[in-house]
């Protein structure tokens, strides 16, 4: 019999898509349940590190520098198929390969993340040297090797892929003008003060900023990209055109099996990411998200945000646990530029202002170690957003050395916990002269009692 | 009339000390109480950063590196008085200063600090080239200069300050040999496993290191330190013999007026800082303190902990906030040692175990900067301390970078909210490839994760 030629496996927690989402919640699973099956089926053989895509442009030599150990899937005890899926059937409960492989499951878990999206109404998007930044080694490492003969290029979009793109690619030698169509780059993130501040360490690594203009069309000549004109009118030179202009989520699968997207195209999930289909979850950022505090529809996407929603399914796969759930996406962005750090938790103080929220915000400048005469000392700016009538800290941005990172976490960890300002300006904290800001001064808390003298005024 | 020749004046506000606990209140004082006059009287012109002192003998030039600028203060508002206060009226509720000024308060804080203490049978303390560590910049100076002529210096007592000391004086070029009586260095803040690794690092950086012995006596010649005896009958040639053996509180002035002190010498105060006395408060290493978890008289004598008492003192001066209390001290320690930071928040293993606490642990070894392959990237490791019972966190031991120092007030934030262990699991992170660890590997994260993994076998 023909039905015979099939190959058919079985597996008791399936995973599609190996990037950030996926893996984390396949290692996940298995510590949770260590008797059952877990498997991944992925695309990629070699998966990127999403978040370090912009370093293989600059800091990393090659992007085989930066991918993913397949070794963390192994140790963990997790299988690896390296394969598409292409089918799904959620009354059977399996999915069929590209190979025509057949997998059975007990609970399936979606991660099959997003693509970069561009305009539909951008004129010369499909000219020779235009270059998106998809999470496809194959794609970079041919985009890479072009570049290496083009020398002007015009990043679109001053997020933080845009920012990171251009900066490693200014130190790499290349003429980089980065255009972004609001008034200031990385405005998810950074109140307009902190963004300047930004702005002025990215030109001063040598790359063109042009803010409040956004693109209007790619020209070619020859096929090829030879200019940009902006919607103000102006020209510029192009060899090469980078569209950092944001991602949609895959769910082309999901739409197969007819599981509800939201509005903004995400795979609608409940707070322990299931979705509307029994022992179907999906994570990531193919996963419909919500603000923290807001309760809105999210279109984040970050591998951190995602990698958080993977542990929460993995927790949850065979039993609820009502501590571990998704309350609401919180962002927590970082970027480095120089040997500065820049880090954000929550709402900056005009998203909160819009929303409807009466905040008090407190700024205070510091050092990241002490005394700030310690050679290699940053200077050290923290600001919080923080709700008039509760006192509840709603968001934090921090600016400063190599710490800013982590300090960002701590900002994220005290919003987490729906800690007051009041809280804050009394909790504990470590200081140490080469790690940290002073005990007397130490930014964070002293951002607190400025909000706190601002409040009393 | 001769009373007539006395110099009164009245403050809302009195801080008697200005080192880091005394600049926390007064500042803190003012922007609670923007109406009320603050003031601070301290002995020293200039006061040294506590904690950068060990700096002054290496990587600072010299100790006017060192200093807390007055600054802070004037730029609060707050008024500086240089005077020793050498007697409390705390019925007429005034201070008499060593002028003979007499200065009446509404609210008095007292931050008197700690003095080095060494065992009263060490023969040979008072030998020249005996050195201790007050926060005295006059004697620091002239120990400082002494020792440009002196060569082998042996440091007794591997606590922070000693390490930090000693690894400075090799840096700046001494024959340095620290001595412990415990097993291992820095045992309060770390496990035996953790603190085996930084005694690797204070080797390599040229530090000649005896554990598991003690100092029996110091030995000398012609007045001068000549060598120490240790506790197995060694005898190590000597120039000079620096003591980092521990600090005890001031309390002088509080024993005037009859405070009652706990019996480790300590202040007596409540959750408030306040004494027994009304309207007066004690704040920093002078002042009693309780363990977060074990609720045991504590000794912990650290700036960071000074600071959170002086701002819990100074926001609770005139009315209480409930939110706003020491609910027992914390511990959170950092150092760093050639370019590695170290920190530990809570309790260790052993620690919680004496304790009676039944422990899980887990401990995951990461990287600082994802992928690792970046330049510049230090291996991290996370240890995590978990009550079975409850899943609550009881401490974590940090290894890593320069970011180290952060992260570690990560954990102090995730103990100071009593988070779970699925709770912090299922936290959400931000990450950067050049600032922190990966979104899949996190070291904090997976930690937790190795935790759960431990206790399901």
């Amino acid at each position: 019999m023909r039905n015979n030629s099939i190959k058919m496996k079985y597996t008791d927690i399936l995973v599609i898509g190996g990037s950030a989402a996926g893996v984390a919640a396949a290692t996940t699973a298995k510590t949770h349940n260590n008797d059952k099956k877990v498997l991944v089926v992925r695309k990629e053989d070699e998966a990127m590190v999403p978040c370090g895509i912009p370093y293989i442009f600059g800091s990393l030599d090659d992007s085989s520098k930066n991918i993913m150990p397949k070794q963390g899937l192994y140790n963990a005890g997790v299988d690896l198929i390296i394969d598409e899926v292409v089918a799904i059937d959620e009354v059977e409960k399996n999915v069929t390969l590209g190979s025509g492989e057949i997998i059975f499951y007990d609970k399936l878990i979606i991660a099959t993340g997003s693509t970069p999206t561009v305009p539909k109404w951008l004129a010369g998007r499909d000219l020779d040297n235009v270059y998106y930044i998809p999470k496809n080694k194959v794609y970079l490492d041919k985009f890479k090797e072009k570049l290496e003969t083009l020398q002007k290029v015009i990043v679109i979009g001053a997020g933080f892929i845009g920012v990171e793109m251009s900066d490693e690619l200014v130190k790499g030698g290349k003429d980089v003008t980065l255009v972004e169509i609001q008034e200031n780059i990385l405005s998810l993130a950074f109140d307009k003060h902190v963004a300047v501040a930004i702005e002025e360490i990215v030109k001063s690594e040598g790359v063109t900023l042009i803010t409040g203009n956004g693109i209007s069309e790619i020209i070619g000549k020859d096929g090829k990209v030879s200019a940009v004109k902006l919607q103000n009118g102006d020209i510029l030179e192009a060899d090469a055109v980078v569209l950092s202009t944001g991602y949609k989520p895959n769910t082309k699968l999901a739409e197969l099996i007819k599981l509800p997207l939201n509005r903004k195209g995400f795979i609608k999930v409940d707070h322990y990411m299931r979705t509307d289909i029994k022992d179907i979850f999906a994570v990531g950022d193919c996963a419909e998200k919500r603000d923290f505090f807001t309760r809105k529809s999210s279109g984040a996407m970050l591998a951190s945000i995602a990698t958080a929603e993977a542990r929460v399914a993995a927790m949850n796969l065979y039993k609820l646990s009502s501590l571990s759930a998704i309350n609401g996406t919180l962002t927590i962005f970082a970027t480095s530029l120089a040997g500065k750090g820049f880090g954000a938790a929550g709402l900056t103080e005009s998203q909160a202002t819009a929303e409807g929220f009466n905040v008090v915000t407190g700024t205070f400048e510091g050092f990241d170690k002490h005394p700030h005469t310690l050679p290699g000392t940053s200077k050290q700016i923290v600001k919080l957003i923080v709700s008039r009538e509760t006192g509840i800290i709603l968001g934090g941005e921090v600016l400063g050395g190599m710490s800013a990172g982590e300090l960002t976490n701590v900002v994220g960890f005290i919003i987490q916990n729906r800690m007051t300002v009041s809280a804050l300006l009394t909790s504990q904290i470590g200081t140490q002269p080469l790690l940290t800001g002073s005990p007397v001064r130490y930014t964070l808390i002293k951002a607190a009692d400025m909000v706190i003298k601002n409040m009393n005024k």
